[in-house]
């Protein structure tokens, strides 16, 4: 990409990062384009999908999340990095309202832009999970994708004006589950 | 109301059921009115908005839920009964896709015409929770408004397609977290 081009494409996704966390994933596309004062086409020719514009806004998110779950995995007793990288998770999917759902999904679609980025981020919690696990720490009736929608319900407690105040409590009632063990 | 007003109420009101049944909450009411086959006008004279038509669909659900408490109450040992009443709410929020985001919204909004029925399906799951939480069966330290909230996540859990044939399994590791105890 060229540099004026690769400006644009930076510029119009801070655009809609920003129209995103105000008026959540329906945001439409020529809401948007509108935002940034370019055409819809210009908007549609970086990102042809919205799914296409919510990859590229994750992917940063995504992959410092997986960088910290091996910090974690280095520096922490295993129950207290899985519990840790799951807050973290939750708190990167609550940053854009409805995103939730979408990632959801887009694990089970591999036609989905955003399942490469999605299967990853369950690869790392569920390394952290299985390390749990092992020493006795976790619970061993639930996998990778079991936590990924654990996560996936907390985040949506979090989306949700009237609950938001109590998302950190039952974040720690899950959590409790989930370490319990059998 | 008289007896052929009454019968396009319930008439309107099936269809409604079966439209949002397919298409989820965002069914818009010209949608419906169309299917039911009046003009949209007539729909509003019978439900003057969205939550309105919801409240008239989930009133029948909520009534016989909040007999079913009192029932398990007199029947059941109190964490037995919190368990099952926790299921049979979950349950009735997934019937109409999406409407556990309005359900929880309209908690804490007096302004809300489903704010009734919430509340006293609230108050109906507090008391099962109080019950199993004084014969120390239940965790003390959550109340009825999170009961309400973590039935809602697992309401939300059950709408997602890629999520459901792990919701039974993903309920089972909630509610042990709410049986529990400290």
């Amino acid at each position: 990409m060229r540099a004026d081009a690769r400006k644009n494409h930076d510029q119009l996704l801070a655009v809609a990062g920003t129209v995103i966390t105000e008026q959540g994933v329906d945001a439409s596309m020529r809401d948007i384009a509108r935002r940034a004062d370019v055409g819809l086409a210009t908007l549609l020719r970086h990102f042809p999908t919205r799914e296409a514009l919510f990859e590229a806004l994750l992917r940063t998110s995504f992959d410092e999340l997986a960088v910290t779950a091996s910090e974690f995995e280095a520096s922490k007793a295993s129950d207290e990095a899985l519990v840790a990288w799951l807050r973290d998770f939750v708190a990167c999917a609550h940053n854009y309202r409805g995103v939730v759902a979408l990632m959801v999904a887009a694990i089970e679609d591999p036609e989905s832009a955003l399942h490469a980025s999605c299967v990853s981020m369950r690869a790392a919690g569920a390394r952290l999970l299985a390390r749990a696990q092992a020493e006795g720490k976790a619970r061993t009736d639930i996998d990778g994708t079991d936590l990924y929608a654990l996560a996936g319900s907390l985040a949506w407690l979090s989306d949700q004006p009237a609950l938001a105040p109590r998302a950190d409590r039952l974040f720690d009632v899950v959590a409790s589950a989930i370490l319990t063990g059998d």
